[in-house]
């Protein structure tokens, strides 16, 4: 069993957000942004109490122990190695909450990234997937890696098994993500439970060819394929819903020359992808008056795809 | 509009059998054999009639023009193109009818290869599939590319459109492929008709992880990845009642070291992909071990993926 280490006082670990489904690979595709995302503060306490101490720029978000991803994980692993250890809590949230940009799995994934920083035998990435599936479990009902995964291990993942927890390190494309968070909540929960628990199976195969086709895009390095078939035909037309204007912004983000724009994760968020940083410019400013037009302000991110995985930024 | 060279008398040309959906792209992924396939024969005549005068190895495929698939394209395209013109055509069956291994197409496409060496301005890849797709509407009611286009393009394709056809030749592993053909005939049309037309989506995200790490596997030159993901979940299951004994041989095939086992196309045919060749022996005799405990005959044949797309082989 790990042990805590003796000369560490505090750690603080980064988290990316994280775009989940990425149009064609619902549950099982994700990428890491760059720079957007989560820092969590683990201070060691002389008792062995865990608290939350302070929650910057996340007004909502509660501070009881129990229902915040960050220390709901913690708790969980010093129970399960039974270690005698107390923590303060920090979080300095970079993700607007229920925005679809992976926040909860950030949160949870920054702790057990510091966490793991104080114990002698690192856990393995696997594991800290593991425990952060208990903070999204927390966070929505559903135990879904589908943010996690990219955020633990950094640039675009596909997650081919669950059980194990198999997964695939993908070619990351050098193009730019523009990142729009409209400002509506749409809980993760709600935006599952409309889905239809059927496919048809044409729908089935166009789908796959278009993921297929989009693997292969990535590996032969073929922007213009990858064009051509990143378009959701299954879960998008089921959600599009919650955001009044969407397809006017998906449809303004193309013409502006976007290689694919869909949901991130349940949304309310969209990414686009552009090959240059000025045409994300004007991506952005596309999709983000067509939602005006709707009333709907929304805040705006552009980014590479982020290599980097969650890591610990100081030790103290 | 082409017309047809005035200094040739006949052309042979070859085509290679094919096994489609390859376990994880069902209708989108398929290969070519090396060396088995059907080989076909136009040569002028002085009318413009076209005749079928031999079809060789295949006693039960008609000789009537307008029900073998070979010449129902020539017709169609000779008229389409408003040549006047007539031929008599030579099928040399070496694909078993009704095995799942391409037969209908790649009479069809031999004949079509063959009938653009006369062309002065041939036809291109995306032509000759529109015309081959004739035939596989004669021989089963429904016009799927999934044979003809491995047939035509050669090597592993993704089919990632079919309206306008978008073609992806996949890099191709180097591995070699057993196929079983067992003594039982399963039309394409029944083997269609039982699916679902419905799938879950649980089995679609599972279904998909498995293809998207296919490709993957492929790019990578990842054998052992290729092992753990080249299951059918989907079709699989709704066929194997057609042939008695398959799960027992996919089973073998699988604990004699196969990298995966499933239906040729529509089946009853299998095919099982190995490393090496003395592997892919012992799981060819494991697998005709099986199905013979269930009184069924078998013919075998072991290939590499074939790099050839269907060519002339003879011109005089």
């Amino acid at each position: 069993m790990p042990t805590i280490k003796n000369n560490i006082h505090s750690i603080t670990a980064f988290a990316p957000a994280t775009c989940a489904n990425v149009a064609v690979g619902f549950d099982i595709l994700g990428f890491a942004f760059e720079e957007v995302g989560d820092y969590v503060t683990l201070t060691l306490r002389e008792d062995n109490m865990i608290s939350i101490t302070t929650i910057t720029s996340a007004e909502s978000l509660p501070l009881d122990v129990d229902k915040n991803t960050a220390s709901f994980v913690i708790q969980r692993i010093c129970e399960d190695l039974a270690l005698k250890v107390g923590f303060s809590i920090q979080i300095q949230k970079g993700i607007p909450v229920s925005s679809g940009m992976g926040g909860s799995a950030a949160s949870a994934v920054a702790a057990l990234v510091a966490f793991n920083g104080f114990l002698d035998e690192p856990l393995s990435q696997a594991e800290l997937v593991r425990y952060a599936l208990f903070g999204e479990e927390l966070a929505s009902g559903q135990a879904h890696p589908d943010n996690i995964v990219p955020c633990i291990y950094g640039g675009l993942t596909l997650i081919h098994s669950t059980v194990p927890l198999e997964v695939i390190n993908l070619p990351v494309p050098n193009i730019f993500c523009v990142l729009i968070h409209p400002h509506l909540q749409v809980s993760t929960n709600d935006a599952r439970k409309i889905l239809q628990d059927k496919v048809s199976l044409k729908d089935h195969i166009k789908q796959s060819a278009n993921l297929a086709a989009f693997i292969a895009a990535l590996y032969e390095k073929n922007l213009e394929l990858m064009k051509k078939v990143l378009t959701d035909i299954l879960i998008e037309p089921q959600r599009a819903q919650f955001v009044p204007g969407f397809y006017k912004a998906k449809i303004a983000a193309l013409k502006a020359g976007a290689l694919g724009a869909s949901f991130s994760g349940s949304g309310p968020s969209m990414f686009a992808f552009a090959k240059e940083k000025n045409v994300a410019l004007t991506i952005a400013e596309a999709m983000q008056t067509e939602l005006k037009i709707e009333n709907i302000n929304s805040d705006l991110w552009i980014s590479r795809i982020g290599h980097e995985a969650a890591h610990i930024t100081q030790i103290r």
